[in-house]
């Protein structure tokens, strides 16, 4: 039985913060101020460029990688970190179209993260005018599948709603069509279960700053099963990816396996944070996750829906259904949420009117989510979001 | 006049150390690790996700693009710090071949760092077989600028001799004949005087964690002429690019300027170390850092060639063709720099037989530079380094 109370105890959260944001920004783990200022002092201070020996630099992204992918369902050597999420989005995208050329089609959903769609429209006009991205409702996603489509790109839980996708099917009911997955882990990966092997996808892609906690900007990761890695030649052909780097040959060859998708040199500040934050999943079981996340959300829902009817709830009411969020949605929305924070409750806000919640038992309890409800219910009750020191916006929402 | 003797102080090296590989990884400036302790404790771990607006982190990119194009001749606003440096040679040769669209042909040459000669291939093969890079020899570039040439792509000095090719006369001539230019400044940024501006160049890119001094795996910068930086509709279109980041869209709407060429989330501590490394350039005129490098390098070579002429100079005898390195050819190369680390003086060795060694006043003084070159000469004189230990293979050399 995964001990949570030993989580909890791993992050610094500020005092009388209630914190429903980790879907958004993980909090800091204890344990990455400490390596951070080890990996600047000690390795880039001291060894100066032998670090990138000495300190296991160039190895930390296929290591890192391979944590990650321990919580994913993916093999040891499968994935690499790097980059941004949105430019792993590219590279899987690309690496598919190119293994499936006889078709032009990209299918994706009005529910995905926009930077996936903006991404793929982007591949798109530098293929050429024969290729483009579709976009259908998040229900019409199965039966929108058929032989003109190249690529799923699916995200599997709504950045908006927190509705879950059913991956092992939509990959089933792809592959039947002969059409390559693209699945993006970014509300995924550190959130539910998931198993990359098994309900065998051929790309995945997510972050790692949102609930695997590595900080503002923490690098993207990518899986490529093994079945086609060595298979695809990629197109952000970057002197990382390429089978002997230190021998500046002029013309490309790509490494073997998951390493042809590394790019240009790792961020190694932010890949010894993200190291150090993922000390916390050492025994922690992805189905007790799973449970304690479901039972937050619960409390959290019953406790709203009891107290304060107008809060409509965007999420799908059925758990299974749900990733680790809960949403609802109100006019003001954006005022709610800023009179939420100043009560030291931190949701966020997605426009045009959702009122997002994350639900991550690492370092939530009970006691926290009914407290987050009743303060909550509170500022609908007295109409206090109405002040309009909350309708300001900021720059980022 | 520049005072070096204030900013060696700025830098915290280690004892009996003597550093001549910044042009690969620049040395830890004093004010770094306090500054991301300081956004990493009080910034990520206090304000959470309120943190991209309370501690201006979603403006960080650009802020700290102006302050890099200080020392490039960048007006306030063309250039926005990102991803690295491979992935910044993506966007630009992208950009610059919609904006030519009538021509396919990107012209490099063989001196160029591999990594920029990969991405543009990779980028050809993406948009289709009428794209080719074409790669001649470094002295044939000028002459090889015709009107089949879409976009003249020169990283300006040569990673491995440290010749430094004419920019201004380059641009001229490719603009003459109707193509456009991407500057490679990786080995010119905070090495030598760059004015990207005055010698009219489209694009410039480059990395910050050389002469820059931003730490491993700091991110890379992009520079558009404000002439063309609202006409590029990116190829890499991710969300921090868009118009409207936070309205979620469905599609790209590219930002206004240099805006467009962000992508994704923005790596936080690296970017906040870049900032406390750039405050050493706070009273330092480039006209005196090149100034002292040449001499710098002078001392260097003069002393070599009198004491050890085993080594073969590689970089051009007259100085006005260097960048800030000087490097030597020997058939045991390797050997050589390993046994010369081994004496604290650090410098790098880059296949096949190349000796590199990087001249940064910011940190080194002409005591040190003689020093080092008679500590060179003597593992020469005793053949050192033939012992086996200086021939066991690093992974990265």
């Amino acid at each position: 039985m995964t001990d949570f109370t030993a989580t909890r105890a791993m992050f610094d959260l500020p005092q009388g913060v209630i914190y429903l944001d980790g879907n958004s920004l993980g909090p800091l783990p204890r344990a990455v101020p400490e390596r951070v200022e080890k990996t600047i002092r000690d390795e880039w201070g001291q060894m100066l460029i032998t670090g990138w020996n000495k300190a296991g630099w160039m190895d930390l992204p296929a290591r890192v990688g391979d944590r990650v992918g321990k919580l994913i369902g993916a093999p040891s050597g499968t994935v690499v970190m790097g980059d941004t999420l949105s430019i792993k989005v590219y590279q899987a995208l690309a690496s598919a179209l190119e293994l499936r050329k006889d078709r032009t089609v990209i299918l994706s959903d009005s529910g995905n993260f926009p930077s996936d769609l903006y991404m793929a429209d982007g591949l798109c006009r530098t293929l050429g005018p024969d290729y483009r991205l579709k976009t259908v409702a998040p229900e019409a996603v199965a039966d929108s599948i058929d032989e003109s489509i190249a690529v799923l790109m699916i995200t599997e839980v709504d950045y908006r709603t927190g509705r879950k996708h059913d991956m092992a099917r939509l990959i089933k009911r792809a592959h039947d069509a002969g059409a390559l997955v693209v699945w993006d882990l970014a509300h995924s990966a550190g959130a539910i279960p998931v198993d990359v092997s098994g309900a065998g996808t051929d790309f995945a892609v997510g972050c790692s700053y949102k609930y695997l906690n590595s900080g503002p900007g923490g690098p993207a990761f990518i899986y490529v099963a093994p079945r086609l890695a060595d298979k695809v030649r990629p197109a952000l052909s970057g002197w990382l990816g390429h089978e002997a780097p230190f021998a500046f040959d002029l013309d490309y060859r790509p490494g073997a396996g998951i390493d042809r998708m590394r790019v240009g040199t790792p961020s190694i500040l932010q890949l010894a944070a993200l190291d150090a934050a993922l000390d916390v999943w050492e025994g922690v079981d992805m189905a007790d996750l799973r449970a304690r996340s479901l039972e937050l959300q619960n409390t959290f829902i019953t406790r709203v829906a009891a107290k304060c009817p107008d809060l409509l709830l965007a999420s799908p009411r059925e758990e299974g259904q749900r990733g680790s969020q809960v949403s609802f949605r109100h006019e003001h929305g954006y005022a709610i949420i800023q009179a939420l924070i100043a009560e030291g409750v931190i949701g966020d806000f997605r426009a045009p009117d959702i009122l997002r919640f994350g639900f991550t038992p690492l370092y939530l309890s009970q006691q926290d989510v009914a407290l987050a409800a009743d303060k909550l219910c509170a500022i609908m009750a007295d109409g206090r979001w109405n002040r309009p020191e909350f309708h300001q916006r900021a720059k980022v929402t």
